[in-house]
């Protein structure tokens, strides 16, 4: 109803998975996408490393461009869709010209955004045009929109999720077979679900990227990706599913937005009746609690070029319909300081801990003295079977528990002679989305 | 970014539970809604029967009217918030007048729209106002947003979902405690999860209001609530919740809208680790299916007058923004006529049977004789428990068959000496969102 142009042209920048399905479906289903979009989205400009790769559709009607920047600097191009990802370089360079060009840009590249985003979105706000980015987190899910628009008369106190496909993958598995992190790790990457070099993924940048970017569209700040506290899942052991799941928990990886608290990607324990851990395998979730809504989640896949794909088909409509919002909510000058905002303490959390020691008498007296004289009060524990001076776990969960009290006992458990490995600890998350 | 006016005046009409947290919304939070929408939201004027109800808010510098047309007709008012319900009457007259009068309307009227929002939709492109209703399907879900935006660029093959608190918690309730569809009912309406006069819940027609509006727009027809075939939960005993639980299953009321085949509210069986099985107690659940996305869920509140004020509130930004859309995604003019599409029978599903016969040699073979005369066949049954010469449940899942087939067959097995009461019957619905 608010359509600016009867026709948009469209080039796109980078022809891998999720590139090729844009197109695909651009060229394919142009009729109805055009429609949707309420004014002609036509598809006239490519650029790709190799220009000979089959595809799977004919682009030889298209202007083809080896540097993707030049692209940028035709005249008669509306929309620039990169998919060339990385957050420097040819995609950071490409998107800059064809923001400061008057080009709308559409991208999936959460990197780019969780570290140049306010520099982007300025560049956008000052030549008047949108930056769109819903495919760059959590792809089958219209998270951004859902943030910045359906939601938009909350006032968020928590949004959090499972941010990354692969981890989720890898932490169900385990769950579900007993098998080690490595063998399902190695598995996964033979499967195509992990890269051959894991450690974006199952060290938590990735999904870090993504909680930046979530965390600055709900509350209002310049998105700051150094502030966030970063963990991964290569600590957990299979052993620590059998312990969770008897005490009424499912250990997955998530990433937390709070106001005034660092942002941080966790593994920790979720209640099994929370609605966030009754998400398995690939899929992602991404979970909004806010005044007056209360609480509401969606899920879906994360990745995968069909589901990459409707992101961006989504945004290059809202740009047919000039229904544009500013990248990040709001205008820049409107947004505090990702980088300044003075930040307290996470809540205190109960937590899950697990320690291997030696089965002696005394084992039980040592570790809970190192408790009481860090003020820290057992809820749980569980010593299983019985291995005389032999190596076995001993698990607990605490009360609410500060973060800092926590390492400081940890720290000095790791000390005592009985305890004979690192001890592991997560947080437990309560979700009041149960049911 | 497109915003059009500095100020909106909002006037709304029915100040209950819902109406009345707008209101509070509005007037408590009213610079971070307004910063939101880009303009001043200005409650000005209000509608109510009784004038002197004490609603924490103090309403004495608004404009009053006690008949809601009226405030439709006066000058200085841009958008009309209508809490009133019910499908026609003074809600009608209310709307009809807005519209025609270019206010922007805001509705949580589900049954309204499934009636008449061909008629409403045409009066709102006529005036070029925008008739916005994310309250009126699941609350605390974007599902119009994230259907009509989100995913616009889907060809969409399938839309369903858990679209009624009160039978989801009647069903969740039954499957945990084993009790009497009339006793959770008992209790749901002491608790407030149920009405006095439960009919319009438990019989499906609240869920297919919702399943007509979510149809119209992911198929671009108009809505039509005549073509929605309608079954409730009234039915379903608790032995069948123990049975559906050993074959997999979950037994859920669940609204499903397929392209060119009648919408239908169905009492289902769902496989346990299909997402949609594990949205239990009073959350609803919107699941959407398609070309390119492959599927997404959206899990929340579906009632609350937290969640469903959160809806009107971005109803309200929306229009601030002058983000405005079609009512249902596309001009009327370019909707199938609802009540005119040539449907075609669903497709064969699975069906779980359930019939109670009289424990006696020779009940089987009788049972078995009429499947096979229907051309219907087994995949697995249930004869547990013995109890000779008394009445004992035969439970039955057959493979794929045709509604139609299976109808007669139940109707001659009703016909039988040993089958001792009507038989239960409900379609297996396979999810692909499952993990």
């Amino acid at each position: 109803m608010n359509n600016q142009k009867s026709i948009m042209n469209v080039g796109i920048a980078g022809l891998g998975v999720v590139g090729g399905e844009v197109a695909r479906q651009l060229m394919t289903r142009g009729d109805a996408l055009s429609f949707a979009a309420g004014c002609k989205l036509n598809l006239t400009a490519v650029s790709a490393r190799n220009r000979d790769a089959d595809r799977g559709i004919d682009l030889s009607s298209l202007q083809w461009f080896d540097n993707a920047e030049d692209m940028a600097k035709i005249d008669d191009l509306d929309i620039v869709v990169e998919m060339i990802g990385g957050s420097e370089g040819v995609a950071l360079d490409l998107v800059r010209t064809a923001l400061s060009r008057g080009k709308h840009v559409v991208t999936a590249n959460k990197a780019m955004l969780a570290h140049h985003g306010t520099e982007l979105a300025k560049i956008a706000e000052e030549n008047n045009v949108g930056l769109l980015f819903e495919a760059a987190v959590a792809g089958g899910i219209p998270a951004i929109k859902t943030l910045r628009e359906g939601l938009a008369g909350n006032d968020f106190t928590r949004v959090y999720g499972i941010l990354n496909g692969t981890c989720n993958y890898i932490l169900s598995r385990m769950e579900k077979t007993g098998e080690p992190f490595e063998d399902v790790l190695a598995d996964a990457q033979r499967l195509g679900y992990a890269e051959a070099e894991p450690s974006f993924d199952v060290d938590g940048i990735d999904a870090a990227h993504k909680l930046t970017i979530l965390g600055a569209i709900a509350f209002a700040q310049t998105p700051d990706f150094d502030a966030v506290s970063i963990q991964g899942i290569r600590d957990v052991a299979a052993v620590d599913f059998a312990y969770a799941n008897q005490l009424g928990y499912r250990i997955k990886l998530v990433g937390v937005a709070e106001p005034g608290v660092a942002p941080r990607m966790q593994t920790c324990l979720l209640p099994l009746n929370s609605q966030l851990a009754k998400v398995n395998g690939v899929l992602n979730a991404v979970e909004f609690h806010g005044t007056p809504i209360g609480s509401t989640l969606s899920v879906g896949p994360g990745a995968g070029a069909g589901a990459t794909a409707s992101a961006v088909l989504a945004d290059l409509i809202d740009i047919g319909h000039g229904r544009l919002t500013y990248p990040f909510g709001r205008p820049i000058a409107a947004l505090a300081d990702g980088s300044a905002v003075e930040r307290r303490p996470g809540d205190d959390t109960p937590f899950y801990v697990r320690l291997m020691v030696i089965d002696q008498p005394g084992v039980l007296a040592e570790v809970t003295k190192v408790l009481q004289e860090h003020d820290i009060s057992v809820e749980s524990l569980l010593q299983q079977g019985r291995a005389p001076d032999d190596v076995v776990p001993l698990v607990m969960t605490t009360h609410e528990t500060a973060q800092t009290s926590l390492e400081s006992a940890l720290a000095a458990m790791a000390e005592l002679a009985c305890v004979r490995a690192k001890p592991v600890a997560m947080p437990i998350l309560f979700d009041d989305l149960e049911g």
